[in-house]
């Protein structure tokens, strides 16, 4: 190969000029501290994040504690904060024990490089989550990687193995909102004594009784074989992750997750904030059925103007475009009339169909709804 | 193998007793508000995670932006605070552009993965962190591990491969607190088109001129073919990571490292605070050269009462111990008289040597730098 075709990072310009040409160029564009736009693109699912509890949790935490954890959890990185989070999360959630980190995506690294070794198999859903596969190719186990939400895929798939197995899904899938069959998948998985582990990142807050979430609803929450993942920055409105499950795993996890070990604990503001968005859906408990009827709410208006939209299982609703240059300019076409709303298109979503993502928010007026579906409506694709 | 042998998460019954066994069980030790240890364990290099300024920019942020970035960068969550930050860490390292995702962490592997493929080898120094070992994994790239500091090996090493390579090293290696030859690597580098990756975690704050980091003291900051990653954790005092390298380096990261597109943003408490340390730092450009004071005066008070220790080239002071047992022994005794060290062993120390790590930290009198090499020496295992 001529040197000049790879010299430093020159070949980065070809990239560049591939992703203009297929019209695939992302930008980031900085929001003011107060938008215009009404928001139906965050994953603040209980629209708890600008709450006054939540922010001055975060102010008071960081006063208390410091701007930053200043090390490893091991070292110096765990504070009584950290600690009492880990046993209100496991709490409300009904596992035994709990560990926090700095984010969602670090909590599946970790969950799934530290139990699994080289002689054991992960078995994937296809549609789960880039910190899940980026998890998989981490850890040193085989991954098998099964068509979506397919329970008997899962069991062809442990049977043919036999050996030391865990099988992992996201219980709401993030693109495109629908639920993982967790009973089934749980059934499954104990047939052939293998373990399952739940990223319940969209489920909490928003499913199961008063947001305990996905695995809770599914009664698996606190069982011996089940690990759940979530995160600290979509329902609870901060920053973070946390993995749940048997004490045992959780100290597994404290001895060999290097997501966990070599990493600075989360920021005091960050727990803080993410404790008071859990103690503040233990004193509302309604918000997560309300964001539920407000996802039921659009995906009702929507369909019935005749857009095709999945049925929310959470708070999630995805609305088909027929095509990525018109999934672009529909988002676009909605952000000029007021209304965000997250737009997905390959590589992002693994079926190569693109679609509006919306978010339903707790704190949503009945009058924000009408005019979400309106815009989205009036804005969509003809033909 | 028999079921019961793996049976969902009771084989990690074996690993836990093994540990034991070995001595090397790891336990969360949960610290309250305020401390009476003196600190020579935490990364605070500054002494500013404290300092009213950082705590008052974290809650001023909170209340400003709210608790939690609410979504992707890509989405939702990027912030006008966001891009001032990367702004003014580009400016003050003296790189084109800079990226700021969740956490040190997943800044390393978001450069080890977006800037590598599969046709392309990473070159890594053996005493790399973990969080570049684990981008190395992660990546599609073929990795080459050379012994540690060894330009000769690198060269060596591109030489035979003769395709797109990138070299990554720590700059001052977290464990033991050496130097990388950053100059001859990037000589080297040149020679063969290689690109250099420097991961100036523990860099960043400590040297250069005011602090402005080791990739700038060897004069290869704004290089074309060198990027560096940082943290926002350490003398930044918050949370957080970064990538700062060529504009063309970054705007490829933004559309293709999966660590910054699937992650939700850093908080806006976190960006805050490190955005108001980087500021303190440019008021007070002294803190740099105190931080490496402080440490040499702890290393020359330690190796004058007969320790060995390895010279600081930054901050870390690394104290050789003659085992495992007597590095935690010695590390338990300074706890119990009142000052908190860091301790390596195996397997976090790929030497197979244990050592007490200290911190130095630029706030750190006089009269505490000889409280902390009194009391070591005091505890200092015999024979
Ligand atoms: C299903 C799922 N898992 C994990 C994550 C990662 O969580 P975090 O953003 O807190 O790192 C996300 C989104 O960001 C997600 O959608
Ligand atoms: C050399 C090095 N790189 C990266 C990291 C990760 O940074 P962070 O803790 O901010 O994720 C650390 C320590 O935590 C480190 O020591």
């Amino acid at each position: 190969m001529p040197r000049d075709a790879f010299d430093g990072f020159r070949w980065i310009d070809e990239a560049a000029r591939g992703r203009e040409a297929a019209g695939l160029v992302r930008t980031l564009r900085p929001r003011p501290p107060v938008s215009a736009l009404l928001d139906l693109a965050s994953n603040d699912y209980l629209g708890l994040t600008r709450r006054p509890e939540l922010t001055g949790a975060a102010a008071e935490a960081a006063r208390r504690w410091g701007a930053g954890a200043t090390g490893s959890r091991l070292v110096t990185g765990t504070t009584e904060l950290h600690a009492e989070l880990e046993r209100e999360l496991a709490d409300f959630c009904g596992f035994e024990a709990a560990l926090v980190l700095s984010s969602g995506y670090a909590a599946n690294l970790a969950a799934l490089t530290a139990l699994t070794g080289a002689d054991s198999l992960i078995v994937s859903d296809a549609g789960n989550h880039a910190s899940i596969v980026d998890g998989c190719r981490l850890s040193r186990a085989g991954t098998a990687v099964v068509p979506h939400t397919d329970p008997e895929a899962v069991r062809k798939t442990l049977d043919a193995y036999g050996g030391r197995a865990l099988t992992v899904t996201d219980s709401i899938f993030s693109v495109d909102g629908d639920a993982a069959p967790l009973a089934e998948l749980a059934a499954v998985c104990r047939e052939f004594g293998a373990a399952l582990v739940v990223d319940d990142a969209h489920g909490l807050g928003v499913l199961g009784e008063g947001g305990r979430g996905a695995v809770s609803a599914a009664g698996l929450a606190g069982d011996a074989d089940v690990v759940a993942t979530v995160t600290l920055s979509k329902s609870l409105g901060s920053q973070g992750g946390a993995v749940l499950g048997p004490a045992r795993v959780i100290e597994h996890l404290v001895n060999t997750a290097r997501t966990f070990i070599f990493d600075t604990g989360l920021a005091p503001a960050a727990a803080g904030a993410a404790l008071e968005g859990l103690r503040l859906l233990r004193r509302e408990p309604a918000l997560a059925g309300r964001a539920r009827t407000v996802a039921s709410a659009l995906y009702e208006g929507l369909t019935g103007a005749g857009l095709t939209a999945s049925r929310p299982q959470a708070a999630v609703v995805s609305v088909i475009a027929p095509s990525a240059e018109a999934a672009v300019r529909w988002a676009g076409d909605c952000r000029s009339a007021g209304l965000a709303v997250g737009c997905f298109r390959p590589p992002s979503v693994p079926d190569g169909i693109s679609r509006l993502r919306l978010t339903a928010r707790a704190d949503l007026t009945d009058r924000q709804i009408r005019t979400a579906v309106d815009t989205i409506v009036a804005t969509a694709p003809t033909g």
